[in-house]
């Protein structure tokens, strides 16, 4: 716990949160359900569930008025980490993305009937949600490049289009669907976001998508989605029309924090389990893995790398708690970037200490390191994030590199 | 192709290995079998093998007497390579490990009547076969430390002890054991290597070990086992009792060629497809992947990386073929750490310039990153071969290192 | 400036030495300056601190009773950094090592005698001191192992021994001399630190040493010494007998935050001149340097090390102004080796952006390109620092890493 | 020695020279001359050149009918690495940069006049050379900006220019300078090189540019020239007008060899140190540096990475010799920042074992730490030559990189 930011909620807050990981969460690492398909845990999890909320620890994301402790993004954040520090800790909390992030967006700028039915359900956990908006013909570093469409008729969308990288739509009761509305406004302009059923007739889902050996399933898989004339009421329309991509880079400032967070809890358990490797694992005769210097060469720096990180993200989330995350879009640049480096690198060393065990599913190392190469690359890849980062600086030193562009 | 080592041979063999790869194996390179069991692609690839043996592939590297063709250690590490730009290329090729270190060690040291039953069918294709040496128990850093023993009663031995990583065991008719026979010899005297059919009783498979999120089947796993009160005759013995280790070091040089050159395979294959992705995707009207100085600084930097391994492992190939395994045991400790940090480098920026795709198994890069974090660790982790490295350099330099330990 | 450790006196005082810096010292970073003996610019450098001292900014690190503000040492830390971002601004203020830290020194165990002699003047920029600890013939990284031995005759000690890399010695009033006096006690307890003036007789420096081809002189040196039957009163002894290091270890904590800070400064400064330079120099017609995306790079990457480090480093100093060094030691190690690495990397890439000036003595970048590889040397080399660290954590989990030493 | 490369002329040159070396030219790497001027030790190093002439060592990078042994390019790097082990090696043996690269030029392309005037002193060391190309205001990255210009008047050139980072300007007899002579023709035909003695009306010398703390002299040194109004025949013309970058290109290929050669000498004298001190620095008692597992990790990779350089290299010479510098222009680039990067990374590792030694100039290597730093610079910047690879291999996948600019 990093006590520069800790508030009394925090300090509450986290022990009986890490209390509650170790007791019902870590347990659940095992192979069985580290290899499996989501579908093979999640009954356990929804227990789990019930359990948090018997607890009290339900919501935390979430404003007072609807149960949660309105808690600060830089609390939340903190709070964040530990819940990442096992793959089925968000889960369990209900806090997982995507829902979380549209948790947040119905929340915002969902008129109310849509809140009603959806938003309400959501936030019990009884539905989830996808958030559809990469397509696989254009490339992720320029948003602006979409090809699905939303054309008005009568007091319909009919939306057409090809996503992937929906993640969690398997299974999920909706979609909020990036599609162009006002495709001759400015490329800013052009993209609204729509709530999408997905039970609604044109919606196909295409396949969960084969990634790092597995398609996975529900919660813990990435579809690929056809619409074909896909008939929804204007009411539909989250925000405005021409506003979705404002949204987006709305939802980007938080969602940021939270991914960030949740690396850094990846990586300080990696650290732990790197640790307590190092300490335990005999070489010869009364030689432990630790007492080699290469291996205490991987503790330093990794506790050094995760401080640093965190401290960052901390700080960045507290200057979105102050300034808004519009004020604060360098260093949302920055933490992504940063963060999801330094995970990768203390995770590979985590393994690289246990060895044969750590390629395989009785920690859980091999899972995340699966799963999270992705780091780097969603939600914008290292090179969008620097170059992004980089412009804005040189912007400060008169230089505007977008000119010529 | 590294002209600097080709020969008539190679020049011959390599562009018609790489046309039969492009025609018959790359395009079995689909999430179907890049992320299924073995058992999926099997069949398939046994109908490939007919095919290498009609266009006379088969056997590449057999002695002529065995219907190969004499290529020396060097010659074939550059046909290892072409062979390793897709998973199925050894396997396709019957020069699979570890069958292909299984046939040298047997060539050498079996006796007879092992060589024909099991010796022949092995080149032949028709058993597969698998190594038994490391134990969870015990650090694969320091190979004297063993729990299996294998005691005589009568005609027999008797073998008692817990392995895993024994890969392609699943389905194996025997495997290759290192087990204690002389527990009162020198440490690097005590064990023996004894051919151990899978059918004898006591022999359990308790299971092929989930890794990255796969058990995987056949070929394509690593088991653990369990040897209860195993009986074999004692004409099992591969070589001499008490020669296991040094066996095992013999089997470690040209093994650390075929390796190191499969990694390259890896690194080329993933090379030309960042390329070939970079000079094809459209980031925005008329700017490609390829223009961004990002990448290229990726695909500059792992040409440099990918042609100065190469030089590396054939060079020490060569020298082994020309002065033997002994002679070359620093550049053998060397390549090893060297070439495997470099394949997943280059691995690493391929899968990053594809951004999700890379990701997914809609190309291979997702199976290698899986399957290839395995390359630092086993038949020596990093830390391991840089310090046996630096040890044998400065005892060069009047410091020995191991004195005190 | 790091709005999360801002006072309402940093916000006051940096702002105000920022000015300062730019018009009276920033100036005087010309080759002349940079590439000459400190002889040559210490003059002006007196006058600048007349200038400091009619402004009101001399003696920020020292106590209220001192003339100074009580600065915590976190706040003193923000001011470090601004003063590092010029090779001539702790000089110029009086906040120079090593007589920052003797100050603190004398402060806390000096006898008044001593006090007023020697820590007046000090304190007023009058007089110079150093540290004389390193010994050519023992590692740095064993600071128990020392040769030089201080023995009891009369009221008076005499020391013998062999100095080096005792810093600012050239011109200097005294040195606090770390000398064995107690050599049957526990190698902790054995040395203590002497007050030595550099005019006694049998005190010799030997020379300044010549580092990346420079020996230097006065405040800007590093002296080799011996120490030939030096005599002086047994009340120059600093603290108690046997106290050595344990004063050296208080010492440490501060002194670690002062260079922190200073290498942030310098890193600050070179990402300023990197930006600047890429955002003015024209590849050609209409293209910049900061066009590139390699260049790009540079700057994303530095401006999240520098951050983050920061970051890392105010957070210590607050945990020591709060509980003390000895409760801060690990991340005390930590911020060392990661602030000293972060600064390196900076300043080569701020070097590398500026090509071939980047090597010339026109712009402050190649002064301390020479002058502070030393950063990841002195005061604890890496390895020194992150085995240290490891060894700490390591305990934690139950390995007692130096049980067998 | 790499024995891939050797033929029987290295085999016999290699240990004689190695021989000399250390005899005659390793002594003189003292403070006293790795710190002062080169007039310093210039003198020293005549009386070694003619030690060399004695030796039968004299001109080997010179054709047999210049009294040199016709040594391949391949053959002539091997030599290179050995004389770059020491800073005097090139300058004893004649075969130092500038110089080699002008007596390549003469040779080939200066009218007969020329030749007997200036190239045979300069093949018998009597007078020295520089090459006058970079200019401040234009980008090195760009080599067809450039402001210097020669006009013709009767049969004179009359030259205006100002150039800077010509090496070894000071003392020489003349320089060859690149101006543009044809304004009007395409941008890689504008510019000649001309013959210009130094002694013409019009050149001033305006400063040796003071770098990394020194400005040098004589050979050593790197100048600040003007030309003004500088008039020479029009027989000094080298080649053709409209070549000069036709001979610059051809110039790079041997020279890029003469400069990576000379990276791996550094590199391995570095190495070689480190190892020396790592086998013989006393950490405790019994214990030594070379004992740690940190330094030994320094020392595996340091052996790898100049192994793996020192074969790439090698290559590229022997296919500039089979097949000219124009078919392996890729493999020219890669090199160079392949090569120099790990020069840095080698010598930087031997520091940090040394510690504060490593600073001083007490050995060797702070010495190349000042003056290697420019490896990644000059002869073009690392970004320069991997974004120059890069397209060049995009090309082949179909990509023009440079279509747009």
């Amino acid at each position: 716990m990093e006590t520069l930011f800790a508030t009394e909620r925090t300090q509450t807050l986290i022990p009986r949160i890490q209390e509650f990981l170790e007791k019902e969460l870590y347990p659940l690492e095992t192979a069985k359900y580290l290899t499996g398909n989501f579908s093979q845990v999640e009954p356990i999890l929804q227990e789990k569930r019930q359990l948090v909320q018997k607890a009290g620890l339900w919501g935390l994301h979430l404003p007072e008025a609807d149960g949660g402790q309105n808690l600060t993004l830089c609390e939340f954040g903190q709070i964040s980490e530990v819940l990442a520090t096992t793959p089925f800790g968000h889960y369990a909390f209900n806090t997982q993305a995507p829902d979380i992030g549209n948790v947040e967006l119905l929340h915002r700028y969902a008129p109310e009937p849509l809140r009603q039915k959806y938003l309400q359900p959501l936030m019990a956990g009884q539905i989830r949600s996808c958030f559809s908006m990469t397509e696989p013909e254009f490339a992720g570093s320029n948003p602006t490049r979409l090809g699905t469409t939303a054309v008005k008729e009568g007091d319909e969308y009919v939306i057409n289009g090809h996503k992937w990288f929906t993640s969690s739509a398997d299974g999920a009761a909706f979609a909020i669907v990036m599609a162009v509305t006002n495709p001759e406004a400015a490329p800013h302009r052009r993209a609204s976001q729509i709530l999408v059923p997905l039970d609604t007739p044109g919606v196909t889902l295409v396949r969960n998508i084969p990634i790092m050996g597995h398609a996975g399933d529900g919660w813990a898989s990435h579809a690929e989605l056809r619409y074909e004339n896909v008939r929804v009421p204007q009411t539909h329309l989250i925000g405005t029309e021409g506003a979705g991509f404002l949204l987006a880079q709305e939802r980007l400032g938080p969602g940021r924090i939270h991914h960030c967070m949740r690396f850094i809890g990846i990586a300080e358990r990696s650290f732990d389990l790197m640790c307590r490797y190092a300490a335990q694992r005999e070489l010869s005769e009364g030689t432990y893995l630790g007492d080699q210097q290469l291996i205490q060469g991987f503790i330093a720096e990794s506790r050094a790398e995760i401080d640093a990180a965190r401290l960052l993200v901390l700080r960045t989330a507290r200057q979105i708690d102050e300034q808004g995350a519009a004020a604060t879009r360098d260093a949302i640049s920055t933490i992504k970037f940063f963060t999801a480096n330094m995970m990768l690198r203390v995770l590979d060393r985590a393994i690289q200490t246990h060895g044969a065990l750590g390629l395989t599913n009785d920690t859980v190392l091999a899972y995340w390191y699966a799963h999270e190469r992705a780091a780097r690359i969603y939600d914008g890849a290292d090179e969008v994030h620097k170059a992004a980062l980089a412009r804005s600086i040189l912007k400060g030193y008169g230089l505007d590199v977008r000119r010529t562009k």
